[in-house]
Parts: structure tokens; sequence; C-alpha cells
């Protein structure tokens, strides 16, 4: 079947200049940004072969299906709780033949660990919402606000029902914002996550970090390993080396 | 008097390129280090002229020595343990003119909050020892491990003593390793001081963070606000603008 083809209404095919993946996305409702591709990097550090992977919340399962080609997982299951989203990951899925290495499933993350089984995994990903504030909030159900706001999970069920999906010595990555990092850290330490690598992400040099990437081993002991910092920008407009290492992308010169 | 008679054998007098400050110290115990500086810098833009402050383990007293001229609270309180810092301490106050603005206490940081009483303090300045690891130490009673190791006191005992000794909305402020973290956050988060401010010192631009500076509030709410990192170095060897700034200096062109 063409590509094209496995398009709904108002939904568009990215490529996502990766081994030819392509995924679809509808930009009405919610595109991936650039947490999804720095968590996947960020994974694809640590994440081996043999690993059976779960990511959490995939929305349009951009993380599968980069982690599919970044760290080549034996296997990765998906939970996505919106229909929507589900429809639009399986046929990206699908479409770049990845039935066999990636499963989508529809359900909860307040209640995965029921639906999966404790101390299945090797690693659990997730880029879950990051705004605890859900006040104002006039259309909760809306894709977009079930995505970013703490509607349908928070972060206490990401860390509780992650903790029991994982074997012991097992791995958590999460990308989010630094205002919450008490709240993560102790949430996860909470649940015997031990946070043990961290990697702040600044717009800028002279900036504070806006994004957080986090690695949490269950029944790991206290000791932190952080990493250099990610800087997206070196000029307005301009991306970092480094960041362009990261997208596999060279700075296009005038 | 003049101020070499001030000095003790093996002492030396430092010049603090402060507001004509000096400090005395020892170079065979145990000197100041950046840390000092970068805490009482990190401290002094919420210090109020009208806090009562309290140094806990606070060495030869730089301190409150910078802190009184940086931030200049109404007083503040230095607790050390080890006599021979107790008295270099006090006789820098004396020679600098600080005898009404700085008390220098001897006594234990696991009882500070018996010394002094509970909820007396508006703020908590804690240089504290960074390594937790305290195996191999041959010589457990020399001032520099002291210093350096959780020997007499470790990180639970400050944030409990901490957290008693503060008002509420009281301030902590501490300087630390980043591979203690998680430790830090969730223990500061145990007796109710909620890191609010978090500042990370990188060596280089490229490299990982190896200070930590951190602000926490009794019975604050979660929300940590990241200040744009400090970066010591531009080159090796060359300091950059920023960390110059802090130190009031101007760099020296060859």
């Amino acid at each position: 079947m063409e590509k094209e083809n496995y398009l709904k209404n108002g939904e568009r095919l990215d490529d996502l200049q990766l081994n030819g993946l392509h995924i679809i996305q509808n930009p009405e409702k919610f595109c991936f940004g650039m947490d999804a591709v720095l968590l996947s990097s960020f994974c694809a550090k640590t994440i081996r072969k043999k690993d059976k992977v779960l990511d959490l919340g995939t929305g349009t399962g951009i993380i599968p299906i980069l982690l599919s080609a970044k760290a080549e997982p034996a296997h990765i299951s998906a939970l996505e709780i919106q229909d929507e989203s589900v429809d639009m990951a399986k046929r990206s899925v699908n479409l770049n033949g990845l039935d066999e290495k990636i499963d989508i499933i529809h359900g909860d993350i307040k209640t995965a660990s029921l639906n999966f089984g404790a101390a299945v995994f090797d690693a659990v990903t997730t880029n879950p919402p990051y705004m605890n504030d859900n006040h104002g909030i006039k259309n909760p159900d809306i894709p977009k606000a079930i995505a970013r706001h703490e509607i349908l999970c928070n972060l206490d069920d990401i860390a509780r029902e992650s903790s029991k999906l994982l074997k012991t010595q097992g791995r958590f990555y999460m990308v989010h914002r630094p205002f919450r990092m008490t709240e993560i850290i102790c949430t996860l330490a909470k649940y015997k996550l031990e946070t043990k690598r961290i990697c702040m992400v600044h717009p800028f040099v002279s900036k504070e970090p806006n994004m957080l990437l986090i690695e949490a081993v269950k029944n790991g002991k206290p000791f932190v390993k952080f990493e250099p910092p990610i800087i997206v920008y070196e000029t307005p407009g301009k991306y970092t080396e480094q960041l362009l290492e990261i997208y596999g992308l060279q700075q296009h010169t005038p």
C-alpha cells in the first residue's frame, strides 16, 4: 500500500529522517516535539538489544518508532488511552513494517501493571503530561489537554505503575520539566526508582534549563550521574552542532 | 593592632578582594574554595537586610565574612566544631571589625537546635562535608577529613537541625556535589525543606556540573526555579566573564 493511503482526514505523514521511518500525525490534535526526540536518544544510550521495553502514554507512537531504530530493543509495548492516537500509532507501526517489533495497546496508565503483570519489563519510557495545574482548562477532554496536563494520570500513577512493571534493576526513562524536579525525584524514590542519570536541556547556554531527561533504576543505590548539558541554540534560529548531531542533521549554511 | 599580628604559626592572611576584607587561613589545615564564594553570592540574591542568619560548619568563617559584605544581613551566627577553626574565625571577625555583626560559636551541628532554640533564624547557610564514603580514611580526626567527609555530621543531621532552627518560610542555602542530588532533595523534603532554587556549576560548558547550589524553603510548596548555569572556564586557565563578575574581578589580558 502507498504510504499516503494510510492517512485519514486531517492527518499528515512526516519523514523522521531516520532509516526511512515515517509517522502519521494530525496537526489539529497533537504533534511530537523535541522532547520525544531527545528522550529517545537519551534512552538509547543504555537500552540494550535484549530489552523488553514499555512506553507509557505513547501518543502517536513516536518514542517506540524512534527507539526501534536508535536502540533496537527486542520488543516494545506502547500504551495509550486516546482512541484516535492508538489508531494513528497502529497505522504508523504498520506502514514502517514494525508490527513484529512494536505493539500498540489501548489502555490506562493507572492500571498498566494489571494489564501487563508485575516485573516484566527491562525498561519503561515515558513523555508524560508536564502540567499539574489543571485549573482553567476549559476542554479537559481534548487530546492536547490530555497530553499536556495531568488530567487522566499524574506523576504518582506513572511512578507507581512503572515500578511494578519493571524487573529489579530495570530502568525508567522520562522527559519532564525542571520546575517539577523535586516532585519527580521524591515520587520516584517513593516507589524505589532511584534517579541515576540526569541531563538538563537549555535553550541557550546562558539560559536556565527548560527540559529534564532522567533515568532511574529500580532498587538502585543513590548516586546521580549528571551528563554534560544539551544546548539547543547557538544563536536565535541556529541550532548547536550538538543538537544537530542528536537529530542526525547538518546545519544549513546560507 | 596590625593585621599581621593576628596570625599564629603556619597561618596566612588572605585578601578577599571585597570591601578590604581579609581572612586568616592555615594552608596545612583547610582553605576555602570556590564553593564558599559561589554559595555566598547565591545566598546574597535572596537574603534580606533584616535577616538573622546561621552558618552551620563555618570553618574559618569565610561564608559569614563574605555574606556580611554581599548581603548585609542584620546578624550572622556561625557554628563550628573544630577548636582551631573557631579560633581562626574569631580572629578574622575581629580583625575585620565585624564583632557586632558575626558571632562565632563553638559547637556541634547535630545538636544545634538545642543551642540556639527552634524557629529563630530567617536563613541557614552551609558548605557541609560532601563525601559520604568514609572508608579508607586513615586519620578521621584531621581537619581536612572532617571538613570533607561526613565524619561528625551527615546530610540528615544538617537537614533536621536546619529545619528546626528556621522560622516557617525561612530559607536554607547549601553548596554540594551533584552526584548526591537525590539524597539532598529527598532528605530536605523529609524535614519540610522544599527545594525552590537550583544553580548548577560546570567547569566548562561542555562538561557535566561538579557543584550544586540549592535554596530550600521551610514549608514551601514544590516548584523549582533553575537558574542559568555557572560556567567556570572559557578555555583551560581562562575564567568566563560570568565567573569573574561573581568574584568581582577582571580578566588579566596578557
